[in-house]
């Protein structure tokens, strides 16, 4: 028998469990007062649904194989095109905005790395059939919510918001050409994690002189709206985007956000994906990945073959953000929930036992027992290794007369009292 | 795009989510009642993990490929293999007896029929490490259980329970050769569902006369310990296993399941498995497959090359038992889950309903909004087709002065008050 799991896959024992049910109860419990709704697809789809035009890469990194009955098919790696697929099935039925979020565990083949497994949970939430910019106020509200309600404060994750159409516009009126866009793009998406005179000279490279990377450097350093208006308040192509950016960021503030959140025009995310404004959550550290990332998606709907519907959506992944709440001892201990160990100082008790132990379940107490006769210490000791909060003591003498004893077995306190009694208190 | 989900897989938009995410609340909370703790493992597995020397069908099944590692993969088929593994990994460190389930979507290419899909998901629980009786009566009482609090009764279903060690001993002293056993398991397993003659008739092949054939049937025709007892208390090498299944079904009774459970030795259920008490619970009305099944395999986990602990558990479905919840009206409505619905008579209110939203979500209730202008009435109409609860209205001229009014949007009753009043009777 294979002695562990694939690599890149995870067992989770019970305590491991524990805090993957704790970070999914968050999620749940935030995107409901947010009135998303839950759905789910099959982790298993035609390898069709991940071919796009421009997703090469992701096909490389796919788990996919031909299944029994001839059909090319694979795990799913995101769960973007499933959604696609569902709405599109059901566009006209649909309340729009939908408003769903979606919690799949998804599956690539990559190279193994910290923050990098091969099969991780992720958050999916999506507003679909909303093109107003309040729908991504309310979208990025929804992840910072998710992170507040954690524990987590601005002073541990930053919120980098952008809009590269805006970019786009700021970068054509600084003398950026537009065949040199894409090297651009490259080189200011790894502008933070290179030195700064490296950083400076590719940029000098892609962009052919040193005034316009002069005049693109102001730019990223943009860090509010304030600025972009004292610097570009005269490019009139930006000025819609710009405008744009300030209602969106009016709507953060509204919603409760505004200390969370910073421009950072140098944001470029998955440019054959996104059409408006994008955002990521970072550790202020900057030792992890990014926690979620996310943004508008106006024309993957009808790219895949859907529903032309504007769309917009986060991906949270449990990894990074386990990492980060780990480090900040935000994941309370897993609990015990054995509320009772009912024991006996006779083995020939244990039908009692077990009348008692059904007694207490049928009120909703999580109650275990020794299943075989043993010493009234050993169960005791059992009791007390399982977690369990008290224990109903059935002592052969007083049990005659249907009395029990109920010991809490933190405090030691104990208590002897009819059974009736005992069971009435906790109806 | 392909344009829907696989054949034999489900898309789960909000309702059918509702409906299964319900299913698995109620199995999550009757498991943590009797003390089980919940794990998870891989979807994707080694394929040697499936390959049992007794395992050709099951093999057959698989979804297995060979992954971009070179490694022989497989979807879980179930789920026992990965308990074993990983209770092996771990054997010593493990509290005894472990009480552990698990809710895996499960991946079988078979056939579609009713009631079989292409995955499911699975209830699995087990106790490993305790081989007393008592263990095998806690097993039966937990999916009983599950079964009553979905609101199911003996009316509904039954649980037949079985003991092959006691049929086996029984045939040998009804004249039975140890060589015709495996004939005989067979013919008895399709029994019941075959016409009463040529159910004699191919028992009559089987055991090779009519007076053995007559032998068979009496010990298939007892149906509780007293009948066993009556016609075979002189049984020798019966009697341990008669004394088993009285002190299972004492510990039943004192379970609280007492009604359900009935002796029918014809269940043959898994006989490279199995090592002790078996059962399975169906439907009264016999329309459908079981709706769980499950004993004991003391062999199994040392089979699979694992740790040498008895051990015991049961598997139960998604599918059958939704289509029993369904057909009995058992599964509730999923009900809107939005509190509140905010809504302004004036466009530029639009910041101030985030607000309100705002503080309304901080005080963990569900609130919803137009994310772009609308008239009133449009707001109001969207609130009712969501579900929502309540409004609250901004009325510009009353908003002025701080002043909302909180509508109940199923009596129609409204009542204004102050913002701040109105978020303190939340609080």
């Amino acid at each position: 028998m294979p002695q562990a799991a694939l690599p890149g896959f995870r067992d989770f024992y019970p305590d491991k469990f524990a805090e993957r049910a704790y970070v999914l109860s968050v999620w749940r419990d935030v995107l409901r007062r947010y009135a998303f709704v839950e759905y789910d697809g099959p982790p298993l789809e035609h390898l069709d649904l991940y071919r796009r035009k421009s997703g090469g890469e992701l096909v490389g990194q796919l788990y996919s194989f031909t299944d029994k009955g001839g059909r090319e098919v694979a795990l799913r790696p995101e769960m973007t095109p499933t959604l696609a697929r569902m709405v599109a099935a059901k566009a006209n039925a649909l309340r729009k905005p939908v408003r769903w979020f979606s919690i799949p565990q998804l599956f690539r083949y990559e190279k193994q790395q910290r923050g990098r497994l091969r099969e991780h949970f992720q958050l999916n939430a999506d507003i679909v059939g909303e093109s107003s910019v309040a729908a991504d106020a309310e979208l990025i509200a929804v992840a910072l919510d998710v992170i507040q309600t954690f524990g987590l404060t601005p002073a541990d994750v930053v919120a980098r918001v952008s809009d590269r159409r805006l970019l786009e516009a700021l970068l054509l009126d600084a003398g950026v050409v537009t065949s040199a866009m894409p090297t651009i793009f490259a080189v200011i998406d790894k502008r933070g994690r290179e030195p700064v005179a490296i950083a400076r000279q590719k940029l000098e490279a892609a962009v052919g002189s040193a005034s316009v990377a002069d005049r693109v450097e102001a730019i990223l350093d943009c860090h509010d709206v304030a600025s972009l208006v004292k610097h570009f308040s005269g490019v009139e192509s930006a000025a819609e985007h710009i405008e744009r950016m300030r209602q969106y960021l009016v709507y953060v503030a509204a919603l409760g956000f505004a200390e969370w959140v910073r421009l950072d025009l140098s944001i470029v995310r998955g440019l054959a994906y996104y059409t408006g404004i994008v955002f990521e959550l970072l550790d202020t550290a900057g030792e992890l990945r990014a926690i979620c990332g996310g943004g508008r998606y106006d024309t993957l709907l009808a790219n895949l073959g859907g529903a032309d519907l504007p769309a917009l959506g986060f991906g949270m992944g449990d990894v990074v953000l386990g990492d980060l709440l780990r480090s900040r001892k935000l994941i309370p201990a897993a609990t015990a929930t054995t509320d009772y160990w009912v024991a006996a100082d006779d083995e020939s008790l244990l039908v009692d036992v077990m009348m008692v132990a059904s007694e207490l379940r049928r009120r909703n107490r999580s109650v275990e027992y020794a299943l075989r006769p043993q010493q009234l210490g050993r169960q005791l000791k059992a009791a007390a290794t399982a977690g369990a909060r008290s224990a109903v003591l059935l002592k052969s003498d007083r049990y005659m007369l249907r009395e029990v004893t109920v010991k809490d077995l933190e405090s030691g306190t104990e208590q002897s009292l009819l059974l009736d009694e005992f069971l009435r208190t906790l109806s």
